[in-house]
C-alpha cells in the first residue's frame, strides 16, 4: 500500500558534537523514534564524532596546492586538504571538483569551514556508508525497531545552478528504487526507472536543518514507503567509464 | 520562526487529463488547500493540458534523428522529436543530452513516452515558469490564499547515478534561497551559499507520485518555510559560459 503523507520532523536540542561522541545516543536522548522511520543526520556531525576535523596551523601546503590557490583565488590550505582528500582532479579551473577516497565527486572534496571552531576545517567521514551502518546499528540496539539511516552534506552540481541536500553514507535502505518491469497507466511496462531514493529524501530535509546557525543536524523522515536493503550510497557514484561528463 | 515539520501529501482522484482542462479546477475539486501550501504538479499533466502531444504517425524522422538512433539503438522519432525541442545537443553518444529551448539541459528534451496514449509522445511544458504562474494564478483567485506552485520532472544527472525528480517551473516561490550574509554557529558569515529551494521541494514528493502506474501527479507540501518571490526555474538553467561540464 502506498501511503499518501510523508513527514519531515526536525530533530532539536542536539548539543556540539565532539570527538567520541555516541551520535546514536545523541539521538535517541533528543526524539522517540517509530517503525520505519529514516534517520537523516548531517556528514558534518558525522565527521566531528570521528575526529575529522583539522587545524589550519597544522597544516604544510604542497606546490600543487598553492599553484592551484594562487591561479582561482582560493585558500591555500583548503585546497591543500581538498587534495590530500582526493584520488583525482576532475576540475580546477574556477572551481575545483575532485573525486574523494570514497568516490565522491565534489567540490572541495567535500572540506568545509563552516560550523567548526575557528581554525579548523572539516573532512568528510572516512567511509560514510560504514559510519551510517555503525550509527544505525546502535539505533536499532537501541530500540529494536526497523530502522533507516542517511548522512546528507549539501553540494552543487552541473547543469543546475544551486547547491541541494544529498546523500552520501546509507544503512537499512537501498540507495536506489527500481521502476523495471512495471506498468505505466496505460499497462506498457516501463523499460527502466532507477530513482535515487535516498538522494530524494534528503534532498527536502535540508530545509530543517539550514545551512547557517541553525543547529539541526538531525532530522526524521516519517512514512515514506522506502525499498529497504543493502545498496550503499557509494553505488550512487558514476564508475569513471560511464560518467559523460568528466 | 523555523517550523519544525513539513509535510508532504499526496493528493489522490485528479482524473487523467486532457488537452484544454483547467488543472486549478481539478485541484481544487481534490483537497482543500490552506495558506502557504506549496503545489507540486508533474510536468506531464501540465503538458496534456496544453497539448503537448504528438503521435508518432505524424512524425517524419531527419536524416540528422536516424543517424543518431541507429548509432545508439535509440528509437528514431523519439531522438526526432528530441531535436526538435532542442537549441543544442549537448552529447550523442550512448545517450541524447540535449539543451530545450527553454533552456532546461537534460536527456531527450525531456520528451517521453510513459503514462501517455500507445502511440503518442510527450513534450514538455514550452515555457514551464509561465505554465505554473498561470495555474497558480487561477488557484489564487479561486482561493485567496498566499500559495506556491512547482512543476516537476523526473531527471538524471551527471556524477550520480539515478533520476531524481527537479523543478522546471515555478511561480510564488523563488527558485534559490540564499544564505549569504547568514552567520554560522560560530557567529563566521558565511561567503556564500545559494540551496535550490525548489529542486530540493520537488525531489521528495516523487515518492508520492511515482513513476509507473500510481496516478498521482499532485503533490502539496505544506509546513515548509520558503523564500518567497519572482526568481523563475529558469534561473536554474546554467549559462554555458559558467557550466563547466558541458
Amino acid at each position: 500500500m502506498r501511503l499518501t503523507t510523508v513527514r519531515a520532523i526536525a530533530v532539536s536540542n542536539i548539543p556540539i558534537v565532539s570527538n567520541g561522541d555516541n551520535l546514536a545516543e545523541m539521538i535517541l536522548e533528543n526524539i522517540q523514534l517509530e517503525d520505519g522511520d529514516i534517520v537523516v543526520i548531517t556528514s558534518k556531525i558525522v565527521s566531528k564524532s570521528e575526529g575529522r576535523l583539522v587545524k589550519s596551523s597544522s597544516v604544510t601546503v604542497s606546490a600543487h596546492a598553492k599553484e592551484i590557490a594562487e591561479r582561482n583565488g582560493f585558500d591555500p590550505i583548503h585546497v591543500e586538504l581538498a587534495l590530500r582528500e582526493s584520488v583525482k582532479i576532475v576540475r580546477e579551473d574556477g572551481v575545483l571538483i575532485t573525486e574523494t577516497k570514497s568516490g565522491i565527486v565534489c567540490n572541495f572534496s567535500g572540506v568545509d569551514k563552516s560550523n567548526v571552531p575557528n581554525d579548523d576545517f572539516v573532512l568528510l567521514p572516512i567511509d560514510p556508508d560504514q559510519s551510517a551502518l555503525t550509527i544505525l546499528d546502535n539505533l536499532t540496539k537501541a530500540t529494536g525497531l526497523r530502522l533507516a539511516l542517511i548522512i546528507s552534506d549539501t553540494q552543487g552540481r552541473p547543469w543546475r545552478k544551486g547547491s541541494i541536500n544529498v546523500a552520501i553514507g546509507c544503512a537499512g535502505i537501498n540507495a536506489f528504487k527500481y521502476n523495471q518491469g512495471k506498468k505505466d497507466l496505460r499497462g506498457r511496462v516501463l523499460k527502466r526507472s532507477t530513482i535515487c531514493q535516498i538522494d530524494e529524501i534528503t534532498a527536502l530535509v535540508e530545509s530543517l536543518m539550514g545551512q547557517a546557525n541553525e543547529s539541526i543536524p538531525v532530522t526524521i523522515v516519517r512514512g515514506y514507503d522506502y525499498s529497504e536493503g543493502e545498496e550503499k550510497a557509494s553505488a550512487i557514484n558514476r564508475q569513471h567509464e560511464n560518467d559523460l561528463f568528466r
